[in-house]
């Protein structure tokens, strides 16, 4: 049995906690104090931390500015004064960390582990992300998936998941790639596999757009050929990969959609996020202890 | 080329007013006036389908009280008043028609057509249907499809493309058949088949709830089994195959989606209607002509 | 418990006999005297038929000139010898058994079920006859069935099931139909769907030909379009569906594959038929008592 | 266009020799005399090295004595001798090369690219692979695919084409995996992911067991927990990842289903062959020329 301290975060955390209970361990919670359930057990987060072996930050784990994300608390943790009251031995798990968090986690005898390096979790939570594209797709449609022609640009991990789906639904697909491996196995399913480069003509009616790339790949000259019905989903961070202003200038519907594994499915994620620190754990218990 | 008449119906009618235009047909209107863009176009309804060799009525085609369904428009069309407005030999084609009507247009030397007995009319709806409950499900449940256990009451056609994209999706599907040949049918893509009668023992331990059984298949007892977090999904006409009473007391969600081709994929709907209005006309020419 | 005679057949009927035993029944057996391990207990088909309650004879139960059907015997049984030696009251199940059959068991007082007019029976069965045509399609392609351009005619419960896996399987997949409901279901889950008359037009490119319909189709103006390098593979009893003489001169790879389900997979086949036997007993049981 | 020289191999590079020639490349052959087809415009093999670009070798390319495998001819080339007879600034393509023969090359200014190495070529292999596979399980089952509970030992690029197509074919599919997002990957279509040291267990029950995985798996600790009826197909090459002996001494149905693409679909296989080789010219014309 372990003990954890969550500190910050959303739904997806709080799902977490009961799960983490469920199996026997006990878990300190902090930065929660907006959340009616967690409100009365919400710990300051020095004794929640010191008090734990292991500490869940939120994922991505800090803002820009260099504080916990806390969607259910106005408390600002700053990153330093996290790692100030870690017990040295014990173990850091959130996203994007950063290297100078590690290093300094490091120096101070812990562990830090960023879960959005692990492709186990990326694969996981590609489903959910997959899935909630295509019940976006179903809303702004009104024409089936099946039959539809829809185009993926990326044949990453979620470009995969979400092209085999939407194959599996009876839609057309077809995916634009960089890698050639990623061609390959997006035709063994039975889509269509171009390379980037190729966009300008594949936009050429596609009832439905979806990118994975986190980079511009639709420039104002490629959404020139996209049709005025065709609404354009894009799953990558922000910035994402349209011209946002061509995109508005050409009156397309633009989607950011973002974060869909915690919103969309929170008690699937919050199951992939124990599940692979449960792996974490495991792993690192030698090197840490 | 054909002269149509369209009374009455929702969006869907519209769209197919605009693909039957688009294939050269003449299109009467009538009873949209409350619809912007075909307002300035209404006639007269006696007019309309005076001048048209086929008549083309919602789905279904009239309220209990006799009157055609006309949701945009606040006119009260009798069928006794439609019949006479027919031309003699003209064609009229609507959902659940009735036999009095059929037969009172046979005498005038009409044919009149029930698109809903149709078989291909209603496999291609089923399309949209089983996707938008798909959706629903999407929406109401905070876990994937995939890897959820899913309960499908009725292996008739929305029952089969609702549990086939199901197991696509990669849930784990359960479908309850009334006919051995559903069963096999269901169980010959990966799903199981079972017996309606095990009903009270399949609710237990699902994730989420169809019903496309238009009775009343999950009585009290049965639904005293469902779990608190198991949203239920009627498919089926009111009053559905959920007795409603019994779920609210239980603190069920229980939803009822209805007319779900037309509200979640308008155009794939108008697309079926055109295709097997077109069946129609070509099987009926000789008969009535 | 029920006392069963198995009287002729093949592999499956054996495999069959040991599924009933399992359950606990008894079970005669005639007309197998060629097997070695049911050699010694062969009965006289007089004496096994009755002491019987339900006799099962082969799928299809007769030969062309009358006599039951029996691959692992010498003996000839006319279906008039065995009409005599029922029980009244007992239950006839067997393949193809001819109104004629079926009236004078009637006459006998006793019930005869035709299974090859069971629909659960044919749908079943449908699946092993796909598996079994998929095989073929493998062993004669020098291609993947991934990526291939395969043409399926005709789209009923064979066709459907192989169909529904060659697209699963990533095939470009083509099904011609003569009825607009299966056209409507083949386009459901992502093959494309024409009706028969625009075969000459879709054979031209196709790298496998499948043919389910139990008449001519491919006559050799249709077959002179086809690549010289694209098997045919028929599953419709013979004569089949394509022109023998013709392919033969246009030099094309034709096979005849017959009675999939028995030679493929015989314990499916078995199973399927014990599982169909339980159900004809069930209905029938008021009846003929 | 590119002049390429043909070494020895098998009937996959007969066949891309003809898809080069059909692009207007110039193809010199050596060592396939015994090709009733080549066999007059053999040339000797060092000319046919010397007068090309581009030198393609089989897969893989030398046998353990470091010989040229020349399936079609009685020559013994050696890799020594092939290097010698090279261009400098040539090209040379073929499967496990080694890294002796690798730096020699570039020390004659060559460019020597392992086809085996590259991701694009094992993913597009592994769908001829999985197929061949199908079709071998399909042979020894008495059972359908549909149905059937089916064990695959790995998770990697053919495991996971298998997993999937088994369950899209309407298997119960377990694999067995080492890395955690394998499992993720495999869980993500449907199939359950369990890790390799519960192989124990995991084999009761099973109808059918592959492997993928190129070391002993299922050692006799193993294999005696497989049903007599099971059989175990061996797709990692050889010694492969079953003890024979054990399985031998249990009456265990072993196949060593090998080199699959070449042998059940050397057309796909000659193309993605030559898409490979395409890709590998694009990448490597800068710095070899």
């Amino acid at each position: 049995m372990v003990t954890f301290a969550v500190v910050g975060g959303d739904v997806r955390q709080l799902k977490l906690v009961q799960l983490l209970r469920q199996e026997g361990h006990k878990v300190n919670i902090a930065a929660f104090e907006k959340d009616p359930d967690f409100n009365k057990e919400c710990m300051d987060f020095k004794n929640a931390v010191g008090l734990s072996d292991c500490v869940l930050l939120p994922i991505p784990a800090f803002t820009a500015e260099g504080y916990v994300v806390t969607q259910c608390s106005d408390e600002r943790i700053s990153s330093n004064a996290l790692l100030k009251s870690l017990n040295p031995g014990s173990l850091v798990i959130g996203g994007r960390l950063g290297e100078e968090f590690e290093s300094k986690a490091a120096e101070l005898g812990c562990c830090a582990s960023d879960i959005l390096n692990r492709e186990d979790f990326s694969i996981a939570n590609a489903v959910p992300t997959a899935e909630a594209a295509i019940q976006i797709a179903m809303q702004q449609l009104p024409i089936t998936i099946a039959g539809s022609k829809c185009l993926v640009a990326g044949g990453g991990r979620i470009g995969k998941q979400l092209a085999m789906r939407l194959h599996l639904l009876g839609a057309d697909v077809t995916v634009t790639v960089r890698k050639a491996s990623d061609a390959a196995f997006c035709e063994s399913f039975g889509a269509k596999a171009e390379y980037t480069a190729r966009l300008e003509t594949l936009v050429q009616g596609s009832d439905i757009i979806f990118n994975t790339v986190p980079e511009l790949v639709f420039d104002e000259q490629i959404l020139a050929g996209v049709d005025k019905t065709c609404p354009c989903i894009d799953l990558a961070s922000m910035p994402g990969g349209f011209d946002d202003e061509a995109a508005e200038k050409l009156g397309l519907v633009l989607i950011h959609a973002l974060s869909l594994p915690g919103k969309a499915a929170p008690v699937t994620s919050a199951l992939n996020l124990k599940k692979v620190i449960g792996r974490i754990l495991a792993e690192t218990a030698a090197p840490c202890h």
